[in-house]
């Protein structure tokens, strides 16, 4: 890492350049933000737990035939990634609702969405992060209508893959989001991370709306043992990984 | 309208029984809210000239073949319409970028949209009028995949008529917003009212930017002389009706 320099710091990761410049170091960090970060503080042990979560199942994406920006993850809580221009897209999945979807349209939490719901989200914090209708996104030429039935199709086959491997952890994939990019040769590549942070996942064994959530929201929310419960997703998705 | 009863009070109208159960009374009201009520005000002659400006619009359109709930307008500030269900959802045609596409989007007010949007918000104060997705509106069951496509085009035909119509008058059109119900016989009928309460109207001969404005803005943004930006419309609008 001698020639690295910081490329990007965001709210729960640093980017470093590398001696090449086809592959990023990703730094995973302990930082916990939400709601559009009013909300800030650490969760000891997340970075760890989140590269290592995500790294493997970007692996098993990548082994399903999904092309995801995964390397190898030389170091705990550091993940090697292929070098991508950040489609300024968050794509969401919902299986079940929750979240904003319930707050911004009184839908009841625990609503099943069948089938699912993909929702385009701006990636843009001075913003919030807005929900974009398709017209929206047509408009603001985020994307090409190719490439959102791409992006739609792609986040549909990740939530078909990711809900099957949660299923056998005991864990309920209520919802998620992925971001992509493309590389140098334009190839469409899942990127980010996927992770706690990144999904909401409801264990099964836990009936209490409270007590079965296994994700950011517990930070959110002010719920309480959240490093337990990200540390218990990260072991569940050990043992499943064999 | 000795046996009349109120109905309902909304923000800027109230509507009564009439002794005919299909026909409602809609009294026209000087009060005026913005941004979700959190703004209230009056505009002194504003219930008279939204009737009026109403009252001629609705029955232009009805004449070009779009059914409205529009019967007649019996006294100043008062129209007899149809009674109605009231669809919740307010369908909003947008031929320049502008209000609330641009605070949460980031584009510059004043973009053309070519194609016009036509976006979908839920009729509901609780929740602040929430914009919806094609996938959101299915999920609340507010309308069938047909209506939406009905809303749609009877929104776009109501676009092209009074895009034109206020040409004529030196207006541009930027965006309005129409509500729509149904009759006792299951009559898709456009309703509610067509006013500078609902529209964005911009003074052609006017370039700039806060003095061109001849709608609801004016009190938003308190821009002053609201009283009689809404008095130019009315005077423009019969002038060309003749």
């Amino acid at each position: 890492m001698s020639t690295s320099k910081k490329l990007y710091e965001g709210k729960a990761k640093i980017l470093y350049t590398t001696d090449d410049p086809n592959i990023l170091l990703t730094i995973f960090k302990d930082d916990a933000t939400a709601f559009n970060a009013q909300k800030r503080g650490t969760i000891v042990g997340k970075g760890r737990i989140n590269c290592k979560v995500s790294s493997h199942l970007l692996q098993r994406l990548e082994q399903t035939g999904i092309p995801t920006h995964f390397i190898d993850s030389p170091e705990e809580g550091q993940m090697r990634v292929k070098a991508v221009q950040i489609i300024p897209l968050e794509v969401v999945v919902r299986n079940i609702a929750a979240g904003s979807l319930c707050r911004q349209t009184g839908i009841a939490v625990g609503t099943p969405l069948l089938p699912p719901l993909v929702e385009f989200y701006y990636k843009n914090d001075d913003l919030g992060d807005p929900l974009l209708t398709m017209d929206r996104l047509r408009v603001m030429n985020l994307a090409t209508a190719e490439r959102v039935e791409e992006l739609r199709r792609l986040a549909l086959a990740v939530n078909t893959e990711l809900t099957n491997f949660f299923q056998h952890c005991g864990i309920t994939l209520v919802d998620f989001k992925l971001e992509f990019g493309l590389d140098a040769q334009q190839h469409l590549l899942l990127a980010d991370e996927i992770s706690p942070d990144t999904c909401r996942l409801w264990d099964q064994a836990e009936p209490d709306a409270k007590k079965r959530v296994m994700d950011k929201d517990r930070f959110r929310h002010d719920l309480g043992n959240v490093e337990a419960a990200y540390q218990q997703v990260l072991n569940r998705v050990l043992a499943q990984m064999g």
